[in-house]
């Protein structure tokens, strides 16, 4: 089809990309998708995946400005994009700074402090200052007013389906690509999903894999028509009874499972 | 196996029972498998499932007085039990009466109300009076203290290992037996349980999934060495394109359904 690495981006594309973004002004670096500089400054998120981050050109997957420019980079290339406050987090709204009396949080037996986040009205607020019997909360957006500097690099390009229902289902479930356990068979249009017994449990993990369903019939609609979560329990004694036997039988599945899913993979490529 | 229904049930058999509950003192019903008798009586709760209910004889799934009469009961008999309250919600205990001074819930902004449902410190407990600037809340068991008075129906005894898989998957997951779409597959003595999308998002859900799994390995261990439970999202297209065709497919589905479920449990004894 004449797929240059050369060839512009366009809406719709899934690609991988890398990022660190600055504030302007202040040179504070507030986002990364590196786990090494996150480290480095100190803003890093245990809960959070690193590494490459799936993105869907021109969904709103990032903010305006970033998706914009990344239908004129080359994959590949690092480039680095001055944001301006209209396309990334807005522009401050003084209207959302908002005064309250101290006895109405005495009175529900919440001790503010300055820096604290609260939340009102469904609204996210800073508190910004504390005297007088009063209390100002700022509800604007932390990155509002700011001009941003992305370091942005798009590693690479996918086009394989299979390969972009991996890509999501990371994203959607939280796991690294490398954990995902997939399977598509094409006969049947159906992709076959093995939820991780360890995040089965983890906070909003059903609407997490809704989500997911409705990204693939909206960017897969072609190859699937069918979506099967599996959460697979086999009995723990049977593992251990097999041990004592074989040595060493969970690492041989994991490789085995690891290669059954590759297999799968290049079957329906 | 000499399996006659005049046998007496024993330690660990699964049965399925009616049953309605009444305090012997008031006459007051508590508590039924009768949707009938729970709407007369004005105890209706739309989030039960009424009908037969699985028990498995003396694992305490119900109050022990109940649980040992069990094991007397003629199947198919419809028998009433009176029950002491020793085996049953217990006697009433002075000391879980307790007293808190009323501005205590003031200064939290809790308006205190006669009849009020309260948990502290992990325990629920009713406020029985409020005056004096003292709230006094009963922490015991509303039916503590109380004599219960059981008619109670074993309406059968459950053998087949696929049918006691569906009645654990009934009660756990809060459906009706006969929405259980559950299939074993005996060669690899798998159980393949399919989870219906509009109770994929209740609360609990896959804590429920665990205690499931959990009661499978230790009734039916020789049976199941492996639970999957599968979350099947069909694209809403496809169906709507087949009903243009057909014009009643889902009732057809439906069906379809059930009998292959059916079959499928026939071929699995």
């Amino acid at each position: 089809m004449g797929d240059y690495v050369e060839m512009p981006l366009r809406d719709g594309d899934f690609i991988l990309i890398e990022y660190t973004v600055r504030v302007k002004e202040t040179g504070n670096i507030v986002d990364t998708t590196s786990e090494e500089i996150a480290r480095k400054e100190e803003i890093y998120d245990s809960n959070r995946i690193y590494g490459p981050q799936l993105v869907i050109v021109g969904r709103g997957w990032v903010i305006k400005g970033l998706d914009e420019a990344l239908k004129e980079i080359d994959p590949g290339v690092e480039k680095e994009i001055e944001i301006p406050p209209e396309k990334a987090y807005g522009t401050r709204d003084p209207g959302k700074i908002k005064v309250f009396s101290i006895r109405e949080f005495r009175r529900r037996g919440i001790d503010v402090r300055i820096g604290d986040v609260i939340e009102y009205g469904g609204e996210t607020g800073i508190v910004k200052s504390i005297g007088g019997g009063r209390v100002v909360i700022d509800f604007n957006h932390p990155l509002a007013g700011k001009t941003l500097v992305y370091k942005v690099r798009v590693v690479r390009k996918l086009e394989d389906p299979v390969e972009k229902a991996k890509a999501l289902t990371a994203r959607h479930l939280g796991l690294k690509m490398e954990n995902v356990d997939l399977e598509y068979r094409a006969e049947e249009k159906a992709l076959y999903i093995r939820i991780p017994t360890r995040i089965m449990t983890r906070k909003d993990i059903q609407y997490a894999k809704i989500a997911l369903v409705s990204n693939i019939y909206e960017y897969l609609r072609d190859y699937v028509k069918k979506v099967v979560f599996q959460e697979i329990f086999e009995r723990k004694e049977e593992k251990e009874e097999a041990k004592e036997e074989t040595g060493k039988v969970e690492e041989g599945e994991k490789q085995a499972e690891e290669q059954s899913t590759r297999a799968e993979e290049d079957v329906s490529q």
